[in-house]
């Protein structure tokens, strides 16, 4: 799912930044012909992401450690579950280490927050998407591990859907035109590839919107009756979105009330990161007879 | 600080990554000509970091753009605080907007989470310090944010200080040698500049260590009894650094032990965004008298 | 449209593909003070397309050369006709101008090509829309050169649209699963904003298709008479998008069975260059007073 | 020939390029563990160029899969005819396709078309040569394609040889100098492997120019008569390049002049994609016994 | 000890400079079948330093290459000494010839000089260090080399560790603090891992920079009998470091004055290449049977 | 002479290796607001080269800083001269001045010593040039730097000329084919613009070389007299480059026996750094009224 080529670009500038010029204590105290086995170990229970990166870390450092998961991206985990293990030259073991955890600890972390997402709106027909909120440079991994929990991603960029929000349409109506008129002649100009989504604040601007044709109407930050009054009144002529500051305490009555996708930015922008740790045994090396 | 090179490089690539082939919102729906003013405001109070990043991305978008700052890095604000301003053609402002907030958001974040652990420990002698459980390619950005929060930093990476671990303890006595003998003869062959920290998990393990004449000392993972008695045990004779699942509830009472330096992963590694919002008003174009 | 970094990267690196390490004839021949004046002429008839990129040519290359256009993007011109004037630094002119030149004759032939197929179908309410047979390292610069000709965008890449072929279909259905059925629940994994097209060969296809819900149907390789009963089975419940070996002798009767969009691959991938010239006065140096 | 570095870089930015965040259809309606054969195929004759970077897709797609090359670079090939065969996880396979039929059909497309002009002249001693007129960021490439298909290289940057203009000669002779004596000079500065060629755009220019002692003397836009005049005068005392405008029906005149050399931008700048297609069978994964 | 990512970006890059499009005397000269043997051989006796690039230049040329290195890094060796043996196409060894001996004669010629200028103080407790002088773009391989040779590095950068300089000192005291106030409050505010050092420039300084607690006073352009005043007055409460146009001539009557490093930049700045040849024997290529 | 973007990209890199993440130094005792100025002293005398990379410098790491060279390119200076002065933010100053004079000294050291072989060579027609044995990475600087001293570039890489050595020779004759034959054969292969130089170890070799009609000739460890003897018999048939070993100790009397060109490869492997120093002065702040 993750292109290689988008992996191992991050990982390696990881690498780079956590030992831009070599280890220097392993270095000092780690002979170089040392082995190392690591297991990577679950301090608290979730849901796992970030295969594809532990893997190109330690490979990445050392093309000649061996990585053996025991779980798969999306797999849930108890404390003290055994993820993966890894084993190689011990230099090249502790230099990716840190650089590895960094990186499953966080998408794990969002995997885990997403799944926590999901199984409150479970008995609903709501998704539970991710935003544009990610951390600058990982947006694929971090939707991947949105993904691994069982969420669904939203656009990626502003470059691959539409998506008005309020200060679109407020220039859009300056030139005398309705939400509806100006609204269309924008669709029209669109590829037909492109999604339209459009942000309402008030229920009156709903029929207005679909009046336009769009694909999705986002209904942001709608009290509870203002959502079930809005989702009457779309009667499916569009895919709903509800959006604005949810959280694990009100998704579930937002999902109640029967929009289709709930929009939620905390899953990548506030989710702590998962305990996970690697546990390493260094053998000094043993000449070969 | 913050070097102006790391801070373009991040957030030009920040900006591909939201806007690879362009803004198919604002290039159907804002005229070319048009002007946005934005008002970045914070939506709950904390402590601001993210003024050359959130400077950076207007400007990469567009060099006409104009931002003030009305806070800078390190200051605390309040719900409701106006925090920027930011003017220029209304396509720019909105294609940084998100990467902006992304940035400012996330660093604001930890400089407001250290700013609390700080306060905690206000009446010691004890400083909050980082560790390298940081987002892979934004190390340097959120050791600012630390900084600008009042905590402290610590080694960068695997290359500008040394930590040595159980791991490497293990491994240097497996030669026969004892812990003292090993950690001296690693510590002569390090360059001068080299700061040695190392890591003991028990009180026994102090007087061997310090007897290497070591720097600092961490006590990972130590109860407060042994904490005070670590210090008791060390007087002086090396830094002494308190970790391991350190947190906002357990802080002040690790610090009224006595130590140094108290490091907390959880500044980095899992520090919620702070609320910031960009309020933006786009005014069509004017033509020039 | 473009965005600046996007242009800056594709220019910088053609400057330096250009000259690796410096312009041996200018060096050699041309005074460092000398000034010159270039003017892009058009040498056939067209449509402009390269405003960006020239200017980041001369811009690039020294950023005391002044660009002033006299078309933009999207402009028809004559042959004769001036379409910009660069003035500065001989050396400086010389070096940026097979470069402007190189990109600017591409994309203006592609805009021109395009203009044709669209001028062809401007009766019928057909889209001309590009494919994904574009130059590697070009596609941003290249799409945007279709929609100077008049042209619409398809979708990007593989990673912004789903365009579900025949290859897709037949493993598909392996499962044991109809074609409805398996789009269907493909579908409903999807992201929501994620538009689905899906390309058949035969009339009998098309009704599975449909039955699935998707966006867009692409008839591919369809006769004309095909195409019309095509057009008569949708009956407006998806875009109709024609592919294969679209020519500019096809495309007119194409357009007129009532299809939506027409994907053109010759668009990109076989326009010839438009002939465009620079024509430069070259002075030497004038002393200041 | 093509370094294997300068190949995997312009592959690896291709493949970013069309599944910047992975492919959407692929990860939908594939099994991960499904297998594909790929056939590349011609759908019309042609000269083959693009072995490297056909291979170089498929790998950086995925080291997994295996691609066994039937034609080699230079080779010629009818309509149907098998070009290469690749198999591979089908979701590698299906990511790697367009990326390199883009670079097969292009490369391709410059090899037939030189082979075309290679052809009209090979009764004479006149070589087809390649310009600097080529599409940006892929020199090496279609200088390799034009190899391919018989043709030569002319220099491949502004930094490797020296090629002075008119706009150089006009400035030149503003000190007062003559022609031959400023070009005397210039060439005594040069590096002693700098190749030298003048072009000239009438015959009174000619002798001034050997007079200096060049390589090449470059003859631009001259009427045939004009080029018969040129190599008479010329008298084997400089190689003489013929160039401005060649076309498939003017080129085997002109090299029944006598010229050595024929440079014809079109070789590059406009020549169509060959038809090139991937035909593959996806097959659902088989589970080991 | 060099992360594989360092050495394999730097002699990539390096490779690209050498052959930006080919080689074209190999192209033209040497059968794409024939293979070679080359064997690193001293021209002059000295000590390694260069194994990881000498591999990564032949691999990263052509992975089918084998180079085997008889010597390590670090290990003395007379004229005419093999070194290294590798086999492999020969246009591909012939491609990464130059790079490897640019790399190893550079880097080995640093390690050789280096080793005298630690002979010279053998008899003595003073170590030989590296300074910032270094070659830039090369700093993590010289000053691997330095450590080839039995030498020590300083700080590898500004990030790493403080150096205060007189220019520091003197904005320090602008403000009516001593220096000792001064750096007292510098230091506190530093990272507890960052090694401090200053330069001093007069004996009287010594005492008012010790007093502020620093870890390394550097002496700089100090007689030699200031530099054994300046032992005695330290006298164990800080690092001696000695710098300042040190040569071979001077350097052991500098260490014999009892300072504990002596910072040498003409280690990196100056040192001539060591005289290595690559002799390679060019085989046509043999068919298989 | 030297493309911005070159300089640029090689000056920024040695910058972000400097400060990969900041000044620890500045960051801690210079205040913010602290003005610098520095002098470019001269503490020997020599050759300038480095104005370009100098001005990059400082205005990669602050583009306030002002620079302004006393002396340009290529200019002679004594010990103690004033070279460049600058003016800027204290801490962007400080940031730049190691890098600055890295290149600056590098540079300079090159011209210098290259200034030396051409002043021992100036009563002959005998040219001084460079070869590849250059830094990795600088290339096109250093050789700029020979250039500064009078100097001449040989070719500049593997793609821009021939030059046919004794591997090659070697492995051209094992295919039955005189010398003459293979090298006419190869010739032909070439494009029109590639210089053809073939290096011979004995005089012998000379003629059948010549027959083949090669542009340039390398007498390569030569005696003085087989020099004299190989300038007789060449005759004015082709370009004479002596190599070899060449010191500034030899290079007079090879000059003197008729040769055109001497290539030195110490010019760019050996030359020392020049002593050059940047005097500053730091000031604190200055409010503005």
């Amino acid at each position: 799912m993750l292109p290689t080529a988008i992996v191992d670009r991050v990982v390696a500038a990881a690498l780079t930044e956590d030992a831009p010029w070599g280890d220097l204590t392993s270095s000092a105290l780690i002979p170089a012909d040392a082995v190392a086995e690591g297991t990577l170990v679950a301090r608290e229970g979730g849901v796992y992401a970030g295969q594809a990166v532990v893997e190109a870390a330690f490979r990445l450092s050392d093309p000649t450690t061996q990585v053996r998961h025991v779980v798969a991206d999306g797999d849930r985990f108890d404390t003290g579950d055994t993820l993966a293990v890894v084993r190689g030259p011990a230099r090249s073991v502790l230099l990716a280490e840190r650089v590895a955890l960094n990186f499953a600890q966080r998408m794990s972390g969002i995997a885990t927050l997403t799944a926590r997402y999901v199984s409150e709106v479970a008995h609903t027909g709501a998704r539970i998407a991710d935003t544009r909120k990610t951390t600058p440079g990982l947006r694929a991994l971090e939707r991947h591990a949105v993904v691994c929990g069982g969420g669904r991603n939203h656009r990626f960029s502003l470059s691959d859907a539409v998506l008005v929000k309020d200060n679109h349409l407020a220039v859009l109506t300056t030139t005398g035109r309705t939400v509806t008129q100006a609204l269309r002649e924008a669709i029209a100009a669109l590829p037909h590839t492109a999604h339209v989504e459009v942000e309402v604040d008030r229920l009156d601007q709903i029929e207005p919107v679909l009046a336009a044709g769009v694909d999705t109407i986002m209904l942001d930050n709608f009290s509870l009756s203002d959502l079930r009054a809005g989702v009457r009144l779309v009667a499916g002529r569009a895919t709903i979105d509800a959006s604005g500051g949810v959280t694990l305490a009100t998704v579930r009555a937002i999902a109640e009330t029967g929009v289709d996708v709930i929009s939620v930015g905390a899953l990548t922008h506030s989710a702590p990161a998962l305990d996970l740790g690697l546990d390493v045994a260094v053998h000094p090396g043993v000449t070969a007879p």
